[in-house]
């Protein structure tokens, strides 16, 4: 059995805690949150950082600007993760056990399942603690990937595409339908297809359009369709990107 | 029985000449072609525009910019439609019974299955030939929704955003994966997420990452990143867009 402190309440730090609870071979041990709802502290809750008792491993699932500021609260020969994904496991400058646990998920208030089917990317400096993570994520029922902390960052970024991005950019085609009267109903059929073709093939090979057939013609008259100065900047560039990737 | 001639043979023509030559209540009579591969003309099929018979209904399924260089083969007082979603029914000036049947799909050389479930955008210059076209629509398997031209090019601009765009936004993140010896298969399952998310909230509303918080730490990382000078315009600007989407 070991024993496992979870700093941190928010998304990630609450799914962790309220799954370590549950298994088998490991124990929630602490559960440090600065605040709690309605001051409401849970089970194994505490909200001060000079409570933590010494535990086997730490999780700090706190955003990234804070990660370094637990250190003075947490025993050099303890292993300590962070959550982080665009953070370097050398942040742990005077940790020898140290690593990386990343669960890759859309983060987003919508999302309350466990981490049942996710993925942690993670990394660790010594390979008995890498099989302790191993251990632990597939004891939550997720997935695991060895990555480097550069091929984390990159994942990470690669995750604000696929999803920030992506999500910014149908909001900005919702938004046209919406300002002209048209049900963005209509649409969806056409985003699930595109998302079909797209997890089902290169993307590159199946690009589509005025842009990628070189229709000037539509792009102006998207152009002068487009009001806003900001998503006419914001067409153009996303265009250009297009005709670029296939000169 | 309703004569129906089908010009052009790229994926929409063949698609709609195929179903329809399927159909109870419409004939398909001609069905013609510039080129044919293998120079084999189908049943049906011509390739002199000049042996284009007198029908009720011509239906152009020709790129925009050739619509208008078919007008001189088809009768003024026959009932003749195009299915472009950038030009609008005025293109139809000396035609006092005209139309458009503009397919809303993602065209692609992967989709080839007919029109069945399909929405056309459909617009008339009077009631009857409405109706038929809307018959037409239900005949082909489809759906159908009365939209005028001003709607129907803002409809096809926002199709752009959400197939071309969010297409080529996917093509970008898989590139930092590709680059970085990362399975870009990790990311699949945020991906099915990401549009679970938007099909069924706001997308307005969902918005997250470091652009959404205002986090300027990880935004810098990011950009130290990307090598490629295009590519971190292009994450700049839609970076700027969410930013501006929620002062």
């Amino acid at each position: 059995m070991l024993n496992i402190s979870v700093i941190g309440n928010g998304n990630v730090g609450s799914k962790l805690a309220r799954s370590i609870d549950n298994l088998k071979d490991f124990k929630l041990l602490d559960w440090y949150g600065r605040n709690w709802i309605n001051n409401k502290i849970p089970e194994k809750g505490i909200d001060k950082i000079k409570d933590l008792k010494k535990s086997d491993l730490y999780i700090l699932a706190v955003s990234d600007n804070s990660i370094d500021k637990f250190f003075d609260f947490i025993p050099k020969d303890s292993l300590i993760v962070h959550c982080s994904g665009a953070t370097s496991i050398n942040i742990f400058k005077d940790y020898s056990r140290s690593g990386v646990l990343f669960p890759l998920q859309t983060i987003s208030k919508l999302n309350n399942k466990l981490f049942t089917k996710t993925t942690f990317c993670i990394e660790a400096k010594n390979k008995k603690d890498l099989n302790l993570l191993k251990k632990l994520t597939l004891s939550l029922g997720g997935y695991n990937e060895c990555l480097n902390s550069k091929q984390r960052a990159n994942l990470h970024l690669s995750a604000v595409w696929v999803n920030n991005f992506v999500n910014h950019i149908i909001y900005k085609g919702k938004r046209i339908c919406d300002d002209n009267n048209i049900s963005f109903s209509i649409l969806k059929p056409i985003i699930k297809t595109t998302i079909n073709q797209i997890l089902n093939n290169d993307p590159k090979e199946i690009q589509t359009g005025p842009a990628r057939r070189g229709d000037i013609k539509t792009l102006e008259k998207h152009k002068e369709l487009i009001k806003d100065l900001n998503d006419k900047v914001l067409y153009d560039t996303i265009t250009k990107s297009i005709q670029n990737s296939y000169e």
